[in-house]
This record gives structure tokens, sequence and C-alpha cells, in this order.
């Protein structure tokens, strides 16, 4: 379970001369062991912090409040992996999961080498709490090692384990379309072709999945993107839905553009130009290509068509994020590789009128592209 | 909006001496400023940090990062309310919020009147990222004063404001449970149950809510908690809701167990138990009533009737977290006070057979207690 992740990890780091790191982003969690938690309505509410990894220079050790525990046990049967916990929810005493956390650190420190062994500690700096790292700074009688990005690159090119993971989430969003297709109608209101949506994905999932990320009308003036609320379609009312699914801690993503009642001209005709610039985009993909090379002739075929250029990214990489490297956008000098998973979401947008946004995901391969999304982006 | 908190906190951070200080837990976040966030798919994903309150001795700013402007407006209408964004999507460049923060900060210190007026600032510490607290720590040439749960009985008694907050939000969980009530049936899986819940929520309301707790069937092991997912009902079994909305950053909480065909004669009896020890409780509810007085009568009330006294607490507050002060647990030594908002939930379990959870919410007032939830706790 994501040993190739942890041994690209383990190589930067030591190439670095980090004796030892502690990574709390979600995202590097996720991405070094595997362990996603269950969707949450936010922070773990008797952790002391999220859950961190611990790197002693020589193997990974989740560490996560025994509320975790069985959602974490998975990694600890990988021949590399360890999960330890520490105690959250009690009725004994008050809650104090931080003072837990902090005494297993500091056991896990100790177990480690401590000072005699340890220099330089890399850390997470935006993303581990203060008090963790002020536990360490003492300890080390100085500060730490920033490493906040540094796993960002090494999380470009996916594996196969990571590619099947996508694959599975992209059919939700697949299936999360064809519902909204269905929903969609005079009357409906953005939040009705939501929970169609999300209702199809967790009956087929057979288990709660957290969604964004858009699905607004385009007579309101942020027809771009929004969370769906309280406003119904009118007749000719088009509405773009950006679906992003997150499953086992790995995100998809996807949008379409559909309409009630009768298709303008104008949106017919930018219907048409979106779609042709999504092709033109999918025709790029390929080993070598420059992402600020592809932003480029998408943005250039819709202002040579003689419409107004989309102010967002053409396109953008997924993973454990929604929204990672490599960017597709003007100042993009990343070069694609086999084993990217990338999206491509060119649009036109009137506001307060209409929009256009299509959006699919693809698989860089040996000698261009595979794509991963299926969902129906016709017009009625 | 939200006045009365701010001015809680100013006096207890001045009658500690603390000169300045920044709040980093969403829990503080919201009840001090009012903003909760838009339910999200978790961490902004373009925020430096999440979002923060700076209180330079005397006003409170709220920082947040510019994709989150349009929801934090409101408190900057507040009379000593003011917003301060930075910059975080952008296409021109890599996102770097951390950075955009950082000087952000750098300006509010300045502000302040820096280490001339500013000798000691307190810091949320396992809330705030290490980052920040690195870059104050280096201003003020030493440590921080750790403010983590100071804010928690300050938040005890809620305003009259809060008090229609969650109002509000118990309207919520009645219609899920009248939908989950209709959706239990023989074949029904606990995530179909958890939608019919979940769609009549977010219908009503006219947006996303997210929700909390428990959807799970008798037979499960795990029978007294955890998320739903593909188990089926059979005939005779329960299936224990326990529901929470988030509405405005406010939580709700309420449980009730349904039966699936017929029901056996072991949960008709520990129903009424766990009926008559709900009510045994509410009628203990008053000013003045100590926690742990309550706590041991309600176990001792299904000790006495021979069945096994429920592991988790009696009950606990609930405000801008689903799980706060004052907590009805044994060792509780909180005494009731009008304003506050305390859960009732007693149960009884037979772990990997059935179980019965009954649950209410009551605001404290005067002279005894007003129950905020209405729905229909009744065996078929």
């Amino acid at each position: 379970m994501h040993e190739e992740q942890r041994r690209r990890a383990t190589a930067l780091l030591q190439s670095r001369q980090i004796d030892a790191a502690l990574f709390a982003s979600p995202a590097s969690v996720t991405w070094l062991t595997g362990f996603a938690p269950p969707p949450q309505t936010g922070p773990h509410p008797f952790a002391g912090a999220p859950p961190l990894v611990w790197w002693d220079g020589e193997r990974f050790t989740l560490l996560v409040v025994d509320g975790l525990a069985a959602a974490a046990a998975p990694f600890a049967t990988a021949s590399d992996g360890r999960v330890l916990t520490y105690l959250g929810y009690t009725i004994d005493a008050p809650i104090d999961g931080a003072r837990h956390l902090r005494m297993l650190l500091e056991s896990l420190w100790a177990e480690a080498g401590g000072v005699r062994r340890i220099r330089r500690v890399g850390v997470e700096g935006w993303a581990l709490p203060a008090a963790v790292g002020g536990v360490l700074a003492a300890k080390i009688g100085g500060d730490w090692v920033t490493i906040d990005h540094w796993l960002h690159l090494l999380r470009m090119v996916k594996t196969d384990e990571e590619v099947a993971k996508l694959r599975a989430n992209f059919r939700l969003t697949d299936i999360a379309h064809a519902a909204a297709r269905r929903a969609v109608g005079v009357g409906a209101r953005e939040i009705d072709v939501w929970l169609a949506a999300r209702s199809a994905v967790e009956a087929a999932a057979g288990q709660r999945v957290p969604m964004g990320n858009d699905c607004v009308v385009g007579y309101r003036q942020e027809n771009i993107g929004g969370w769906p609320l309280d406003y119904a379609l009118r007749p000719g009312d088009s509405l773009i839905v950006d679906l992003s699914t997150i499953l086992h801690g790995y995100w998809s993503d996807s949008c379409a553009t559909y309409v009630a009642g009768e298709v303008s001209a104008r949106q017919q005709a930018i219907h048409t130009i979106v779609s042709q610039a999504l092709a033109l985009g999918a025709s790029l993909l390929r080993p070598g290509a420059v992402t600020g090379d592809i932003d480029r002739r998408l943005r250039q075929f819709i202002a040579d068509a003689g419409y107004p250029v989309y102010p967002h990214h053409t396109g953008h990489g997924v993973g454990v994020t929604g929204h990672e490297a490599p960017r597709i956008v003007p100042y993009g000098q990343d070069v694609l590789a086999p084993g990217m998973v990338i999206l491509l979401e060119p649009g036109i947008y009137f506001p307060g009128e209409t929009g256009v946004r299509l959006e699919d995901a693809f698989l860089i391969t040996d000698d261009g592209a595979l794509q991963l999304t299926t969902h129906d982006k016709a017009l009625p």
C-alpha cells in the first residue's frame, strides 16, 4: 500500500540531509500511507491534531486519535507500515487529545535516537499545529526545516494503485452527471439537481462520498462557480454542473453544462466552441507537451472564435487534492509524462446571462492520453 | 453580530494580561465573528491557513483567503468588525497563500504597535499552523501564551442570537427524522435511510448542509455508532439514526431508533426503559443542577432496570461544535444555568444484536428546560 510513494519521499528527504520529518497536511498523509479518514463534518472532534506521519529516517508511522484506529488499520498491514494511536474520547476525564498526542511524540523522539541522531527535522509548517512544532523546536534547540511543498512534484506521476483509485472515482462522476442531466428541467432548483447527483453517487458507492464543486445557473452573477442554492431554472436557463467526488482520499473532477427547455442560439454557439476547445486540448496531451503551450493554444482558440477568454486555468492535475501540479496555466512550464492525470476545462461565460464549461479527465500514456470521464456533454 | 461573544473574550484576555491574540480553531472563529465558512470538502484549497481572528488588544479582525471574501463579508458590517483578505487563487503565478498570509500578519503586527506595545501574545497553539506561530515567536523574541481552551467555558451559555440559530437548526433534524422514519423498511440499506434524511434536509434548507453522525443497524458489531454503509435492514432489525446538521456554523444533534418489520419483546422493553431514562433526565434539567448528578441518576436508572449501562456520555452541550461543555459525564461538576443548550442521549445496547438510543435537545430556562427537538421517537 503506497510503498512507491514512501520510496520517493525517502529518496528526497535523504538527498536533502533531513534526519527525521513530520507530515501534517491531509494530502501528504493520504499520499504517504493510503490512509484517508472517513468523511467527516470537519476535523475529528476528539483529536489533538490532524492525522500525522512521522518519519524517523527509516520508517513511516501514522499517528491518529483512537477514534480513527479502525480506519487507519490497513496501513499497519503494509510490510513497512505502522500505526500508533493516542487517547481521544473518554467519559472519565476532560477530553485532552493534545496532551496524549504530545506524550506519543515524546516517545517517538526518544525511540528515534533523540538529539544524538536527529539534527535536521523536516516539518510541514503550514499544516502542523504550532504547539507540536514547539515541542520539536524545543528538542532540537532551534528551528525546523520547512518541507511543505516538497511532495508536490513527487505526486505528479500517479502509481498504478493511484490510477486504479482514480478510475473507480471517475466512474462515480459519470453516474452523477447522468442523474444531474435527468434532474434538470424548468422549475428544478440548483440544490435539487445537486441532490439528484449526490444521491445517485452515494447509493452506488454504498457509503458517504464528499462532493464538490459547482452547481450554478447562468443568471447568477457568479455563474462560473459556486455551491448549489435555492435558485430555480427558468425556460432557457443554463446550469453549470462541475462535480468532484472524493473516494478513498482521491479526488475526481468533471463538468457539463445543461439547459432547461429550449437552447438559445448563443448557448448552441458557445457550446460548440467550448467542445472544440476541449477536443483541441485532448489532442495536445502527450508526453513532452508543455503545460503553458496547451494553455495558450486553448485560450487562443476561444479568442479567435470571437468570444471572451475564460478567467480561470485551462486545467490541472488531480490526486489527493482536487487541484494540483501540473497546472495548465499561462506561466506553466511543467512537461507532461506518462502516469499524470490531467483535467481540461475550457469555458465561455456571459455573467448574469449564461455560460458553458465542459471538462474531461485524461491519463497521459506512452504516446498520447486516455480519457477517463465518459459523461454525456451534448446539449439536449 | 456576536458582539456579546467579543465582549466576553475581551474581558477574559484583559484579565489575564494578554496584549494581542490569534485565534485559529474553527469553533473560536465562528463563535467570535459569526463567520462560518461555506460547507467545504475539507480545508479551502487555496488558503495559506484556516480562517484566523487577530485581536490587537481592542478590535477583532477576521483574516481569510480571498476565495472566502463573500462569505466573510457580513462580519465587516458589525460596528466593531473588520475583514481582511489575502491572495489565494491566481493563474498568473504558483499558488502561495501562505506567503500572502504571512505578509498580512506582518502588517497587522506593525499596525498594533509591534514589540513596543505587545509583550504577551495569546495563541491557539493546537490549531494555529506552526509556520504562523513561528512568525509571532520570532517577533516577540520568545514563546507565546497558549490559549487553546480559554473560550470553552465562555461558550457554555448561549446568547439569544445563538439560540435562534440553534432552533432553526433543530427544525432541520425534525425534518430529517421524519424522512428517515419513512425510509426505514426491510431491505432498505443504512445509506438509503441516510440519503432520505439528508435530501429532505437540504431540499428544505435550499443549500448544502453538512451532516453527522450515525446510521447503523443493530446487527453491526459497532451498533452504537458509525457512518451509514451498504448494510440492509432485515425483518426485526433496529436502526440507530443519530443526526447532527450544521447550519450557519452551529450544530444540532438528535437520535431515534427505528425498527424494520416486527418489534421484538426485547426491543420493546429497552425502548420503554430508555424513554423513561430520557424523561427522567429532562425532569432534572434546571438551573443549579450539577452535571455529574444527572449522569449518575440516569445510569442508575438503567442499572436498576437490569440492563447494561451505556458506555458513553449521558449528554453534552452543543453550539459551534457538536460536543462541548457542559458534558453530562460521571466526573461532571458543571452547574446548569439559563441559556445553556444540552443534549441527553441514554441508550441500551446488545452488540451484534440490537440497541436503542433516544436523544433530545433542551434549552435551560429560568426554572426548568424547554425541549427543542420534536421528532417522533415512538416505535411503530
